[in-house]
């Protein structure tokens, strides 16, 4: 058939209007969907007596054989035809003649392309987020297997204070976590049936929506048959939701890339996630986590395409719309192969606990314990860090350490210091002192252990 | 005091450098917020014998003048304190003396500063959504007033079908019940108190963070001091919200920019919302709605500013961050008059219906409904879509109208026509006839405004 | 070989790596850059005697043989090869053997690809710029074929003032030449060798760089080997240069989607570039124009990836330098296409004069020259506004037309009025009259004809 | 006047309306340039006898009054006044009375905001090209104080060769200098006098637009009335090349910011471009790196914020155009403040010779140096590189240095090993014996020097 609006017209188009707008390179993504939704479809006509039940079940019942290919990998997509539906419409009428004829009843191109789009949508997020799970998992596992190292952690990128690794490695689990609540939430929002609003303003034939959208499983049945066509929002939502995510992923792979450098040592990437160079032989390259952090320019570009596709267009379907599917295909097939990547690079990883050992000496680490021990004997705020500030300075202006300091020496710096203060300035001491909620105290950090067990399993 | 951190300095910062580096022009915004959660935070360091009670009531009465000061308008902010929180600290130093010095006491600026954007999102998320719902009112009105005009509707910028005015309305009020879906899911996941997380690694003193989340309101705690201060997913998820609620304006001010064209001439915005030319005297120009629809660059490119500022870094606080609040407030504000705007735009607009009925003389609007018709007749889609062109393009080619037919010419082009098929070629019978739940017909859309009128009440 | 670095590696790489870092797919595109380069190099490294002069014929040979098969489509690229380079390494490698080992001296990948996709935008720029030439020639010819035609003008989508078709689409030849002229300086800006900057720091070995600067025909060689690799300015610039293009193609289609509306009606697009509608016989959709305005989106976004990507990297080379390719191929590709898309618009579209002369009926269009006419007896600027506002509003108040006054009734409006005024009203000599350089008037669009025949030809 | 086309109105805007409509807050920029482009106008208008010579001349004497107190700070803009033009408008009105009202003859304020818009940038573009040759000597001097110093360079961040910290240095001299080679062809192409297209179409009255070019100094005057007052290309151009020239800051930052660590330790960032930490007192915070790193975002949304403005605007003038300005400003204005914080930061800069030396042990640097030894000998690249593969391999395996084989043992890893190898492993030999044309050794540094001393005097 080529085209579904072909019957009026004296001309045809352009060949090379027709390689501009033949849609079906990509959208052949929407097959098993299509023959998902002709099915619902049909089988509701046939019920409502507006096409003859006999004619419902053939449809059904080929397009369900055609769906077997298409699962199978050995339904052939015509590049002649423009786009997937009419791709589906003329598989259908070969296998079963004059009943296909009677599929695109009382629907249209316009309310059949967001049907398909949101089951892609609503299947690819669903296991998106069981992606998401497994890549907490796999970061929880590693943050249990180092649960006892202690490392600098960084503000600025200048080490700060020493926290526990596995404390770092829960961020990125909270982080991932709010990404699979706003896949969740996208979820919910999307998941009402546009099918049935045809082209804009609905249908004179006595059609049983809601009959479609409990065959199809959906939550609810959209209210406006103009928004029905008109609305693009869950795809936006789904790609802001994801951009969100390559995001967090490019500061995991950056926090990599910077602990895997021969200058701070921290780690080791399995070598399946890294590559060598072609003229210097001893290089060792993190271009998993590179990759990564680059493919947050894909998606944000992708993200970026959509909005300024949507941006300005009068009310109802216009034809822009049909450039919705390239960016969201790449982003969701793209994020979760990244998923994917990460779970396995965090399996591999390795930790190099005497190197980071090495950066843990430096008493700077403990100004804040100090400062909030002067605290503790009722020194204000604005007094301890003062404190805290000259004693560091002296020590560093004379080249000396606080834990060779002797009392007296101490109290010149503050009365209330004690020799007990050279106590803190241990990694270990200093982690476990931590008393608040959400802190880096072993007892924290198996608090939080706990939980994510609870809420992954 | 200048800045929070000078104690153990040699020089000091470099005049431009300040310039470039201060915060207070801007983030005077959340000098309220800072003094509520200063006013907490105080008396839960107070409560846990961390700072002296009295001293914990002086500053949370200082705080309170302050805080009324601010809402006053009268605090004089100075712009030589770098931020929002030296500022406050400065006045509270100069109002309550010494026991200032405590308030800093188990926290950081970077838990302080996640506080603060917090508690101006979900104040002002609120805020927003609350005026989507007088918009909503504002467009469920003028589609009341309005219920009985029947007008084209568009795919392409194509006359297509003939709808209710109403219907069409009512697609705006679908969107704009997303956006504020969007925003309470946003609400609801960045309603988690950051506060005692501290510079990243929590803190050694008995802190009570449960405390501070129940005196300030919040649903939850924290559970990571590392991602407390990493994290900005709040502010670019409440933008990304925003962002597709401006692009619903874009759409909505591009129909009316359109209908307010003197070639369809089918409403007129009010003078209130227009201006005219400085050297074509009679020009009426729709400003408002280019303008509304022109913002929609400055916060999607707003998103972009905080999506790019974000890529890349690692954890936990960069300096880098300080640059999420100018995007944030300029949406937030841009998006509020908007909405505000829109309201009184769709309170004055003025409805043509002589000029609309002029455009819905065209026969090929009912081309669907003849379709069905023989569709209802037991012809197939495909054969009724033929015939219904031939029938059109039959009548294009010899001047004549489907009206004029007589039966027998009817039947030339199938014989299921009768003469009752040109029954349906009016404007009234055509929106009436409409069944399908969601269409655009009286009685779909008198559901639609039951829905509303319950929901927004 | 597989891949280039593959040596001293004890463990291999995952293949869902291998899947999510292979560039083949995209970068084939290269190919034949890849061997114009090498030719080049080879012949240097024998010339300098760094390689023997036979081994240097015969990978040129070798190149030059599979150069060939690529420019016929014979080449079979293997995608378990990561990239172009190892591709046309290992088909050199079986053609001619142990010389092929020779070719990769003094040079890296690094220096490489920059130079592959240096020669690809060289070509691609210039190629897209004749096709620039092209549709301006085709926009020309459509000018003066509707040479007389005379049309409303709008400012804010409200007709304004009447002037020239051909006037207008003489802007969009304007718009074109600054397209080209940024891609020209693009170009000049780019066209310096980079090849024998090796990894990033140069070469120990006697390479004349400057002699395969000559071979390859470039303007200059890169000074800086660390530049050299780091640098993808020539990129972001190009695909910027197509944003920009792509906003102009957005702001004609736009034009035309509104004139071919059956309010406006201006325009017939040919059926070549429209399509009709599965469920509305009747429609004929502007899809080309449709798509091309939405592609908007997808070079923004492209250019968005792009500036991303490169946002915070360190020097020299980093892996996210790979995902460089996708953007600039697919903006470049869909330009191209676009280009020619809208060169057949032009050739094929139809004008509808009656239509057009509809709409210019309205007196408003000459207030300007109303004004004009008493500023040229000497009234201010202020009182000719206002006295013309003043006019036109009585005129609408009383629905009469400025025509059918009395001199008395117009000298009421302004002493200076006589009854010459009313000759002004004619959409011929409202264009007619125009003077100033630039303007609508028959006379400056000669002279634009003029000038752009000449440029063009 | 408070608006320019108030006289037909029976309404007046909604004050929500003109809040969010008035521009004067932000064009007060362009108060000067509103002024000198008036003062060429009236002076035409005059030399033409469009108006008389004597309110021509008292035109242009109050404009000068009125330049003057823009200048000195001393013009008071009146917030109740929509823009700019009306600001000048009435505070001309105020000054000579009656003969103001002739200065808006011939000129619309679409031609009038364009040509303001050009004078600014031309102005500050060519400002900020000075600004990046000052930031240019500065970076050159830092290169040339430290011309000995021998430093890693990395590739994916892992340290991959040695070369000169001046070498490096001049790669960012080589970015600025495309920077400023954008910036002067955007300058080029916008170089055109807009003035005199008026609305859209030109004028009726005997104007010389070629005299207002002389007296501006433009290079030419645009040849299209209709693209005149549409195109905003030049703004889009200027910040695109802002945009590139913030990522280029943004890679030099990353780098400082990496070496700045106390892992790397490479360099010392001067203290008045850094600051401290509340609770940290030992930090010293690269912050001023980290605010130019994250104001790349802010210029790429800027440029975000003005392609989607453009995006399928119908021509000619809309309103939304208006929103061109904000970004552009603060795209100039935060990027000559950063030019002068970075060439500050560049002269204040210190390095530390001993803590980089420390890096520099690593044998692996020579990996390419001992390859090319090879291939000088007559090994192939492939064998060359496989065997120094091993070699590597082999230390590193073993744990021993390549220095301490005997040329017995290096001869095991391949024939053409002599003991002379050996003395290729010092960083002084490893840059000196670079022999490529731009390549890192000291000769062609030297060479650079020379030749940016003379470019930047």
């Amino acid at each position: 058939m080529g085209k579904f609006w072909g019957s009026r017209f004296d001309g045809s188009t352009d060949s090379l209007a027709d390689e501009f707008s033949f849609s079906i390179s990509y959208d052949c993504r929407l097959a098993l969907y299509d023959c998902i939704g002709g099915i619902a479809h049909a089988r509701m006509l046939g019920e409502c007596g507006i096409i003859p039940k006999s004619d419902a079940k053939k449809i059904a019942a080929g397009l369900k054989r055609i769906g077997k290919k298409i699962e199978s990998g050995q339904f052939k997509f015509d590049p002649r035809e423009e786009d997937v539906h009419s791709n589906i419409q003329s598989a259908l009428k070969k296998d079963i003649g004059a009943a296909a004829d009677r599929l695109h009843t009382a629907r249209s191109r316009n309310d059949l392309i967001v049907l398909d789009m949101k089951l892609y949508c609503l299947v690819e997020l669903n296991l998106t987020i069981e992606m998401i799970s497994d890549l907490q998992r796999s970061i929880l596992e590693f943050a249990k297997r180092h649960r006892e190292i202690i490392m600098p952690a960084y503000t600025h990128l200048q080490s700060a204070q020493l926290v526990l690794l596995a404390h770092h490695m829960l961020a990125y689990v909270e982080m991932l976590e709010r990404d699979k609540g706003r896949l969740k939430d996208a979820i919910v929002r999307m998941d009402t049936n546009p099918l049935g609003s045809c082209a804009l303003s609905g249908s004179t034939l006595p059609t049983d929506r809601k009959m479609v959208t409990e065959l199809l499983g959906f939550l609810a049945t959209t209210n406006n048959s103009i928004d029905s066509v008109s609305d693009r929002d869950f795809i936006i939502e789904s790609v802001s939701a994801l951009a969100m995510m390559s995001m967090h992923f490019s500061r995991m792979c950056e926090d990599l890339i910077v602990w895997a450098t021969s200058e701070f040592n921290f780690v080791d990437i399995d070598w399946s996630m890294c590559t060598g160079s072609s003229i210097m032989p001893h290089k060792k390259n993190p271009d998993i986590c590179e990759l990564i952090r680059g493919e947050t320019g894909t998606i944000y570009g992708n993200l970026n395409k959509l909005l300024v596709l949507l941006k300005g267009l009068p009310l109802t379907y216009n034809r822009d719309l049909q450039l919705d599917k390239p960016p969201l295909f790449e982003s969701v097939e793209k994020m979760q192969l990244m998923l994917q990547l990460l779970e396995k690079l965090f399996q591999t990883l390795k930790v190099k606990p005497d190197q980071i050992a090495i950066q843990t000496g430096n008493e700077s680490f403990y100004s804040v314990d100090i400062m909030e021990y002067l605290i503790q004997k009722g020194v204000t705020y604005r007094e301890a860090h003062d404190t805290v500030g000259k004693l560091i300075k002296g020590c560093l202006d004379q080249g000396g350490r606080i834990v060779d300091l002797t009392e007296a020496q101490l109290k010149k710096y503050h009365p209330k210091f004690a020799a007990d203060v050279k106590k803190l300035l241990k990694p270990e001491i200093s982690v476990k002192r931590k008393k608040s909620y959400g802190s880096t105290s072993p007892t924290s950090v198996a608090r939080q252990f706990k939980y994510w067990e609870k809420i992954l399993n």
